[in-house]
């Protein structure tokens, strides 16, 4: 019984006609695009039908295939040779990733032969000699307890002709990659050239990014661990701020090309008063910059938490000299963190006013953490998924979430663009609302 | 940019021929839904804008309202007062989401007199006495980090006619109803006896389901928190069930209506040997039912750890007169661990078999925890949403998230059925396949 | 350079003439007690070498042996082969132990045979069939990581001649029992049986307790993990009880002969109102008994929290036949967390008075989980302190820590009693002092 | 009944005469401490009694006073007026104990003026114009599940003189202070200050000590809850090092005099191969120097893992010039983190070795976090020991924890020397044991 247009129409008391006063923040600008146009809808269920229902053909709508096992399969179970290869920067949940292939390949589908290539794309080229390890369901029970990736990972590419070599010298089939963006396209490569060459070999990808940047995907693996991960650091620096006079507590997340981990982890505790993220570009200096607005902000408050991701404010460190640093320094420069420490201090000083800073990056320590149960569950229907669709002859594709189903998506779309905190988004502008941050600096 | 179909295809090696060993395992029936049909598809962005450009009016189409901000209001805020209540069992995140509303109404909104209601509707009958409390940015402060509500829960209806009079005494305009779909059913009367007095208050809901079983939401707040605690219940059945001579591990959690909570959980780290639901019914006895069932695998393995959901296999309990259970025992029936703790026994009794039973119910311990960093987030772009909806004057409904976004939901939709594991969808599919249970027993 | 007396001795500020308002509260009598007596001392560092200085001969005064490597070894590593096995209730820690064992053995000594009984002393017992399992460096990596035991365990006695048969049978020269004091009184017999044989076979024990009741041990190994993984059962009791009118929480914790679980979670929160445990013995009714407080407390502030150890009012246990609980609840009864759960809401109801109560026993919950860091640590420094005795040929024995020192204990000793909550100690004094409730009821 | 000497002593199986496989490891020297002299006994309880019942007057041996109220006490409660203050760096627990005494001093002693002085000693200071804060029992409720202190804290002396005119001024009778080492001192010319100017202020410390390293006291508050943090840290760069080819974990943890948190943080879940702490000095270079040993390791295992206490190796940033380093470095290499950071790099690349350097300083993040549970009580217990001390009139004192019982320690004792890990200790030995690293570099 789908419910129709009107069922779903919200009553409302009368009609608006009082100026918001959230309106009255921004001048007119961009930044009214926080608001919500009048005609704007969420799709409701089965709209494909009902666009059919309509006399539309509803194969013209643009439509991901769904996950999930077919009645006919492509590959033999009992012939079927897999690899498994992880690449990339850990993240939480790699583990779980490779325990729900293993157990769902040898399981459900009987396939006995799985391979594990250690260390990234490394472990199908010779000259590295990493030793290829065989995947059991023993060997892999209770991997998911801990973080990182039992295969090991490396960065980097590796020749596709010579990995499709080693994949055809060691008759694989199935080949799933665990990776992020670079690995994908890597995995398409192959893809490619397994093409060319005519061989009957899937590629099929589970996409790993801790920082939530490909898009398609609702939500990556691994994202909910770090970014809780990452709130404790954050509550870290806002306890130190408020134990010493005139605070400033600043956290560096990860955040290479999107912010979504620096929003969640600041909306996490709300210990937060800024949040610097790539997708939003930021003055420092000048009376309106970001300097001056925090300044002001410790005169009156006592302290305030600044969390930047890695890649916020990029545009400052390619300045190579800013006064006060010579050439050695250069290094340094590249990393926001350090770079917002030494400015912050430096601006703190210039205006004569005593300063307490409390640094806090945690690092490693954010993508090396076991996967946290929803980050487990999420992994191992991936992982569910990635066999289904191998099985049935998929390839250059990989396993993801969309609007909460599970879908098939080609690996050349999920690399075609990165997934970014949307600047006139609902998420960024509860942000700005929980950290009572200005829409823009300068 | 967005691809059309032909870019949205997956590519295959080629077509499917052989039988999947899957298949194999259930007769021809309705399990078979597990499998995917050819024509599935998950629908790409911007359907609305797509449609429309193919020239139908996608006014057509049933959508929701998205949340967020309007330029224009309804309500002044500077005269507008609001209540807020909540009402049923607890739930990690209430306090979050308490906090949530406060923070926007008074920081952004400008709102100075939010007033809380005391354990539930009680709070509105004069009869109860509870105070009424005065919430302030100040009295909110860090009451997040608490599980539980400060304001106070109680199960229940109480009159509509006397909570709106209530409200109608101390000049009520907005009122936030925080709870499951007994007091969203509350609300709606609330709301209509507004409209029928021709009062100008709004009821803004925002639904509280541990159970992630309200519709047309994609996942409720609280849920991810508790489902977490429920696999640390799992864990420690499974080791003490693996430290003893033919152990059983079995662990009642919540989920009177919908299994999300035992599928989650038991997904989560996979000790799990059985899971039993409300929506999958099962035979207890004969040579294909679950006793029969379980006891074969703990003769074969020595072990084993079943999950039961409190709502599943409520078709025993109806029988009050279990044989070697009196009278007196009626109530104790009525909670279907006791019944499997019992029922297991005596079964394993019968065949002669030595059996250590580990019983865990750990009933309150997983609702009263704080919620995680995941759930804060989740609840304070739900009391973010609620707070823009009301100013906008809207009413009767609740807010949610459908399909990734944040919408308005009437809440005569809300409470028209209730969300439920889709026995032969992919996350009962993934359940099957991590437990190796059969899909049916007897 | 010892301080002499005068250096130890803390400057006052003039003589104690007024009387302290504590001692109002307790009429004459043993409770007196908590009060410290003037000549009082904790002795400091090294009273044994002045004890000899002062011409008396140390040697005459009781010490323990401390644990540690001997320049002279009993034991030829590369012949010795070990036994290890695991008896009793599970405990955090156990793992650990078991890993500390073998690391140390192989990894230091050499020691190369190192053989697993499985489920306690049945593993010795050929009519079980429990195969033995070899341990190795390998075998025990990351075992630490989970909760439980590997080597399984069981309860109860067997025949002291049948294990030393098993014994000599695979030429076990060390036997490391990790149990309770029933496991101990077994390894003690199991010794005295060795030497009756006129063997060489050294027995030395890891004592388990989670109650931490064994005498001449500062902590037992898992103590702390278990008391603070009760802590948060009594923080879910609390935040139940404060979120309904009336509401009491009632949380059931292990601690059958001690109660140092329930007072030390206690402790860690201060959520509770009332500890009860099996030291302390208490009166239900009357105008000053438990029910009646607690009622008058409850009318008073709307809610408390209490905690009841296993052991704690065993006397009302005893009578069987309760009113309004037939004969069949007989089982029930022996619990005093149901018999309180039940007497407490009698008692409400008879007076009239709403309760809600919520009632937490979390049980296996709290044994079943891994080791906490300090846990841990514990856990491989007794290991180290049992390898190096036994390889030193000590028997009878098992390893404990005292007044900060390692040391070895006879295990005459370790059974001679039982650690208990010393009534008049500043344990006692610090939970009556953190509840507030009463010293005696009745 | 107290045992007597025959009752203690272990059964042993005969004369050790087998030399321990562990005596091979070090050359002759002072390692060989770590074996057990046979006449060491840890002495049995009550010694004190006992040494009286042989004719010595127990008052000649050196010993503590006990902790706990008096039965007459110094100040009358209802004119008592009581200052708190915290110093120095954050520890787990500083709300912990601010709560226990202001609890303790008004429910149980009647005492209602209780003040917290902010930020340290600056608080006693009018130039620095920090208000007093009234603490009462609504005040500190659960701050204790917050890290940091509410009063805030600073680092640095104040005149004494102007502090005791200010404790006059306000009539304060009681000053509590709470901090590390040098506040001590600063407590001791207070209380001194107090002494010569004939007033009655009792000056009471709570000794605040991350780093254990505080003597006569058998462990600090928060040490446990820091060094369980600190095990994070080094399991996060354990798993990056795994992850990678020829992966180094570098882990700089606190302790500037001591290495109690890196020696436990290592123990805990043994996945460090080296630990360097103040106490072990240790060469870098040379072929059995730390670098080279390090190195070996890596090229035959693929991997290492370091625990750099931030004391350890002082010596080596003593030069500042160190090659390939200018002046500007000069602050870098004051930290042994980043100086061994670069040296390994150093050190592999001239070998011309492949090394990938997972560098984590977990910093503020360990002593920023609430008390665990254990810490929680043990703070408690400190408060209610310190409020007692004060009441009856004593000063110029710690309370501390020493063998198992609470105890006054004059502050002049407290501050006398360093608690640090004995080279020659057990502690030292089990770190040596499960690291498997040399006694000695170079």
């Amino acid at each position: 019984m789908t419910p129709g247009t009107a069922d779903l129409t919200v009553r409302t008391l009368g009609e608006c006609r009082i100026d918001s006063p959230l309106v009255a923040l921004p001048a007119d600008g961009p930044t009214t695009e926080h608001y919500v146009r009048e005609d704007d809808r969420v799709l409701f269920d089965d709209t494909l039908q009902m666009v059919a229902a309509r006399g539309l053909d509803s194969g013209e709508l643009p439509g991901f295939e769904p996950t999930g096992p077919r009645r006919k399969i492509f590959f033999q179970p009992s012939k079927t040779r897999v690899g498994i290869v992880t690449c990339g920067g850990l993240c939480p949940g790699l583990n779980d990733v490779i325990r729900g292939l293993v157990r769902e390949l040898n399981d459900h589908y009987g396939v006995k032969k799985i391979y594990g290539f250690r260390n990234g794309y490394q472990g199908f080229i010779s000259k590295y000699g990493r030793e290829v390890v065989e995947l059991t369901p023993q060997s892999v029970s209770g991997i998911n307890e801990y973080g990182g990736t039992i295969l090991g990972t490396s960065r980097g590419e590796q020749d596709a002709d010579e990995i499709v070599d080693c994949l055809e010298h060691m008759s694989i089939n199935v080949l799933f990659v665990i990776g992020g963006d670079g690995s994908m396209r890597g995995a398409l490569r192959i893809a490619d050239t397994v093409q060319e060459r005519n061989l009957k070999i899937a590629v099929v990808g589970v996409p790993k990014t801790i920082d939530n940047d490909i898009p398609y995907i609702d939500q990556s693996f691994g994202f909910q661990t770090a970014f809780a991960k990452a709130t404790e650091s954050i509550r870290g620096a806002s306890v130190e701020a408020r134990a010493v006079p005139n605070g400033v507590g600043l956290v560096h997340v990860m955040g290479r090309h999107s912010g979504f981990i620096a929003c969640y982890a600041a909306l996490a505790n709300n210990d937060a008063d800024y949040v610097l993220i790539p997708e939003v570009p930021f003055e420092l200096d000048g009376e309106n910059g970001f300097l001056a607005h925090l300044r002001r902000r410790v005169e009156r408050r006592g302290r305030a938490v600044v969390v930047a991701a890695e890649g916020a404010g990029q545009e400052f460190l390619a300045d190579a000299t800013h006064p006060g640093h010579d050439a050695s320094g250069n290094r340094r420069l590249r990393d926001i963190g350090q770079f917002l420490r030494h400015r912050i201090a430096d601006h703190f000083a210039e205006h004569g006013l005593e300063m307490n800073m409390k640094y806090i990056d945690p690092s490693y320590a954010i993508r090396s953490v076991p996967a946290n149960p929803y980050d487990s569950v999420h992994c191992i229907r991936l992982a569910h998924a990635a066999v289904h669709a191998a099985m049935a002859g998929r390839t250059a594709m990989v396993v993801g979430r969309w609007r909460g189903r599970f879908v098939h998506v080609p690996i050349s779309l999920a690399i075609s663009k990165r997934n970014q905190v949307d600047p006139h988004g609902d998420l960024w502008m509860s942000v700005l609302e929980a950290t009572g941050q200005p829409r823009t600096f300068g």
